[in-house]
């Protein structure tokens, strides 16, 4: 059955990158740049990775595998439009996707078709429509929201995502472009309940999958532990 | 060899508490409190825990073991003043640290001996002078700093914190108090490495134990992934 599945490698605290690049001087020297090579340092050593990109060398490891396998759930993917247009020339004929895209944005234009099965189709009527449209073409396999971050929050804010995965990153940035925070519009007695799939840890990177539930309000549950915050904060350091 | 540890029940977007209380109305009642209590579940329901607070029943788990041995590992603790005058009541006679607990505090006040091992030493001239105090009689058991949140990240930020273990419960809160955020002061362009120690994952939760490096200036490795960031943020999902 087809899932809507993101992925995502983010810092201890939750961010995907460093602080957003305004734009302005090389995107390469940005702290936005140097935050989010940090995080994805396991990402670029993967051969999984490395061969679909066709770059040479790479470890053959777990996080390999599991990028291999990222990359082989996927039928279809949807796209945010920044991801896109930053794409679009330095992954050439050839994109490695080899699926078709579904790249969310305001601009109609024309579908681009790549070498090696990729196609970039540009829907204009949201993201819901454009994960339908992947989801008709997925064949079975899943929907994977490719992202940026700011899509796959949006995605996960419109409860449409049925699969999180992070790839925790063993390092704390303190700034940066955050996946999960006030712009979920949670309204703080309310949370999105997660199940996890599965915990698989090495030295670089620690990858969590969730199943993801719906949104619920928060029910005030001390099991008995006798009322007082003050007894509770002792064992939960606050 | 004494460390000095931390430890904090967290959501997946890393609050360990709902919104911040206002302190108008009752806490119990507060967003703040369904949020902490949520990301405390697990605690709670820890044999371990209920025993030192006195409670009835519990879980003799995972869980519970893990929540035993952070207990069994404290030789002193540091604490934030909030959380100190939140438990002085609640935790009676007999509080459930059976150790020595230094409070970081601006108001002078004689020492409070209490039951079962357990004294509260009200240090003024700050966080560094509290957990010298903590050291010099943990006994060569480890200093724990016991919360709040704030005091938490005030040792991880002043560099002063050997190992943080963070208990990742499968919630996202989107609003709340969080540990790890701009309050670090770290200028996007420098990070605080972690090594991971110990991993243990359950249903209800996620052990994650760091061993903390100092800051570190962030250096640009794209691993010969050829440059142009649009090809790093293919599998990485920005």
């Amino acid at each position: 059955m087809t899932k809507v599945t993101a992925q995502l490698s983010v810092s201890l605290d939750g961010c995907y990158a460093g602080p957003r690049h305004d734009g302005t001087g090389n995107w390469m020297e940005s702290a936005e740049s140097l935050g989010f090579f940090r995080v994805t340092r396991w990402v670029i050593d993967a051969m999984a990775w490395r061969e679909r990109l066709g770059f040479a060398g790479g470890e053959q490891d777990t996080n390999s595998q599991i990028m291999a396998e990222t990359f082989a759930a996927a039928g279809a993917y949807v796209m945010g439009r920044r991801m896109a247009d930053g794409g679009e020339v330095p992954w050439g004929d050839e994109p490695p996707f080899r699926a078709p895209v579904f790249v969310v944005t305001h601009r109609p234009r024309e579908t681009l078709v790549r070498g090696g099965g990729t196609s970039f189709t540009y829907v204009t009527d949201g993201v819901a429509a454009a994960i339908e449209r992947a989801r008709a073409v997925a064949d079975g396999r899943n929907v994977a929201v490719a992202g940026g971050g700011e899509l796959v929050r949006q995605v996960l804010k419109a409860g449409l995502l049925d699969e999180l995965e992070l790839h925790i990153a063993p390092v704390v940035l303190g700034a940066g472009m955050r996946l999960l925070d006030e712009r979920l519009d949670l309204d703080g007695r309310e949370g999105i309940e997660l199940t996890p799939i599965r915990v698989v840890h090495t030295p670089q990177v620690i990858h969590v999958r969730y199943a993801v539930g719906g949104r619920a309000r928060l029910v005030l549950d001390d099991r008995g532990s006798g009322g007082g915050p003050a007894r509770v904060e002792v064992a939960a350091g606050d």
